[in-house]
């Protein structure tokens, strides 16, 4: 069977005035966005842009909701209850709908953003509080979640998950990511970057720092635009993945697969 | 035939810690419900609260989208393009109705709020760009609106209009209101607003300043919650338009009575 | 030597059209007030007035610096570098200084509010992160806390230290609070919560749920505006201390004489 | 006598992750800086961190309020009352000098951001409100506006006002400037723009889209940091200045020169 993968990144995080990254080069290589809501960047104008470019170029809309931190850019933990985690989660999905809407497509999937990310793959009453939000709201939306607790919780609640793959990290044996106060933490070589995505994505393993080959799942690969090269990285990444016999899909295509559904 | 008429308020009005009007008395009166959207007052949780009450008691539930201006509750006049008014509405509309579908029912009708709603009669450009975000995300909604602008944009799209009548507020002879600069503007005595409500629903007149019977329409009368007295006042609002034979249901109900459509 | 304290509550904690307590009523009974900056409550018209109010009534000004976090109110925790906070701190009191100077006053101390006030006490490096934005702004201005890391690192700094009694909270054997997740941790009956505050200032004791007597400074006595019965109470712990021998003083009063200056 | 001119640029009008402009490179250009407060942008790490720089750099720090419109860059109209203009910039003059007196330096001079500093130039009660808040605040600070109701309001009331000279802007006969909805302007020729700005600072005049050379005062050069070529422009006026003989001083010593105080 031929390895499928979908290619998703974090889009339309300018505020008013304000741009970040550089979304129009990158849609030429995403078959998935993930598009700030309002709460740590993005705004009306933004959305309803980032929208219909990603419609015009064949991408899936998804939601990137965040902890309410404009100035922190969500990068900031905040000790929101589990209730507050839920309804800022629901009010933010649902303002993306708003523009999927009239835009004559829907909302795909959700990924939590930032700091707000990464509590949901340890704590379990938000990553309750976000699968709960997405049950009520749409169950037909897929989680996108690195291995952890709001994998569990949207499995249990029988919604679709989807694997998010990060190969510009370094990992430890036991398989958790090295902190980025440590160094080597991220991985710069755009050549390494590639080499260890199509490995991640044809084989299922990362090298670790201690050398092991550690299995990983990765229905969706992360890729980046706001860092210098970014762009040229992306691209080379996609033409990596090709060269390598990889089917560049959409997540639900690529899901549908897994489960054998027939796409 | 029987008159009939919807009574609505604007609700969840707090924001954080803040509280505004007593809600749940006035649930107890109404059939809508105008709901802030976080713009110019309302936060997620109590969206989200006040979604659930209006459930509980078969209150309609309908969005209050407002300039972007919290500190200001959205009376400050903003100088938006018509894009940026079509955009914040949507977002402001999509996020109600995340609340909505969480709690099994939908947004029936959108009514602008403060400021935005007095220019949305008087600027086409506004009114159009209302209107086209509601063509956009949901052309079953109902659009509140005093005769104006907005209202010939609603029509104008094939939406359904509701037209709010205001019994407390002095009229002139040409149909305009008595602005609030003016004394005797607002009309405070609670028997006299009873009155002239009721005159309103069933009469289809208002009495003007110059002693004039001005014929007015009124598919929903506006409440208030915020005000001393306003709970009392509302009751006998109610009380008196049963007393008189009007039948108070849902603006949905008004509206198909008055086209023909069998409830 | 007759006893002497300083009676302080939070003011200004409106935003907006929200009202929050009644300041007015305050006003009679304090000596000083925790004005809020803007952060979690207040706003330039609320800080103005305020100001000007304080002023009239000969009540000293302070700031009351909050996390950034309108809609929690400040009274959610919030993962800040300590950067962050000594900046955040900087802007609140500047922001503050500026309706004390237009009124002819001058803001006299500072008081963490809310979770921020929580962890000024346990987190040395926040301590010190507020303890530099003092010590740069104004040195004069007085810090109030309770005993811990802020007010070590005031001192540290060569910062005057006003110690904030609160007795209408239950502490334990070893001088900790009794945390509010636990039965019987907020004392609330007006007449045990006005005898323990007379004990406290006159007595230095305050009673534990264990029976001890706890030594406890106390410079300035917390009052509350926002509860029900709160006016009440405030005044008949003024009326207590004065019938006690107390002498209600300002803060600057009190701590001079705590120090041997003749004030 | 040498002609004399100060040099100034808005400044810290990045926000949180977001930046705006290259201010390191400007900051070799200038003399003065319009510093954002946090209304249109800027955030307490920006304000500390462009103060910092400007006292290294030898840049006399101004402060640059705003309409409170951070999604609008303050550049939409907001229908404040006088009061919200006069204390909105209260609070953010405020705001700027804890970060000015933590760097030992103060604040020399505020001139009103974009929708704003168009509408004091031609609002009586919006030019005497940003009056009244300076001479309540530090009668001290020097006014930088343009011709109109801003710098009469100031004059009258015995601030200091710095005429700030606009060279790439077309005028017409009447001295206005021809709106930026109209064709030519804004003069985008760096040759132009530095020809233009050399003969207003040493000849007191500027020529119109008319032909005619309409008399014009300059105290301050406003240059601008945000858009391609900016920084090279910058270079190039503050060379052409220099080469035709101007002295580059700061707004201090400019309006001493003119009063005849000796600098």
């Amino acid at each position: 069977m031929k390895h499928m993968v979908d290619l998703v990144a974090d889009l339309g995080e300018g505020f008013g005035a304000y741009t970040m990254g550089d979304d129009e080069a990158l849609l030429d290589v995403l078959t998935s966005a993930n598009i700030a809501c309002g709460f740590h960047a993005g705004d009306p104008r933004i959305m309803d842009a980032t929208v219909r470019h990603c419609v015009r170029r064949g991408v899936a809309v998804g939601a990137h909701p965040s902890f309410p931190d404009l100035v922190g850019f969500g990068r900031r933990a905040m000790e929101l209850t589990p209730d507050e985690v839920r309804t800022d989660t629901l009010y933010q999905i649902g303002a993306l709908r708003a523009f999927a809407t009239a835009h004559h497509t829907r909302v795909r999937h959700i990924a939590p953003h930032g700091r707000l990310g990464n509590l949901v793959a340890t704590r379990p009453d938000y990553a309750e509080a976000v699968a709960d939000a997405v049950g009520a709201l749409d169950p037909s939306l897929v989680v996108l979640a690195q291995d952890g607790a709001l994998a569990d919780a949207a499995r249990a609640r029988g919604l679709r998950v989807g694997i998010v793959g990060i190969a510009d990290r370094a990992y430890r044996d036991d398989g958790t990511l090295v902190p980025r106060s440590e160094p080597g933490a991220v991985i710069h070589d755009p050549g390494e970057i590639a080499e260890r995505t199509v490995r991640m994505v044809t084989g299922g393993v990362l090298r670790t720092v201690g050398g092991r080959d550690l299995p990983v799942e990765c229905d969706t690969v992360l890729l980046h635009g706001d860092t210098p090269g970014a762009i040229t990285l992306a691209h080379r990444i996609r033409g990596e993945l090709l060269a390598a016999g990889v089917r560049i899909a959409s997540l639900a295509d690529v899901l549908d697969a897994k489960t054998g559904v027939s796409a």
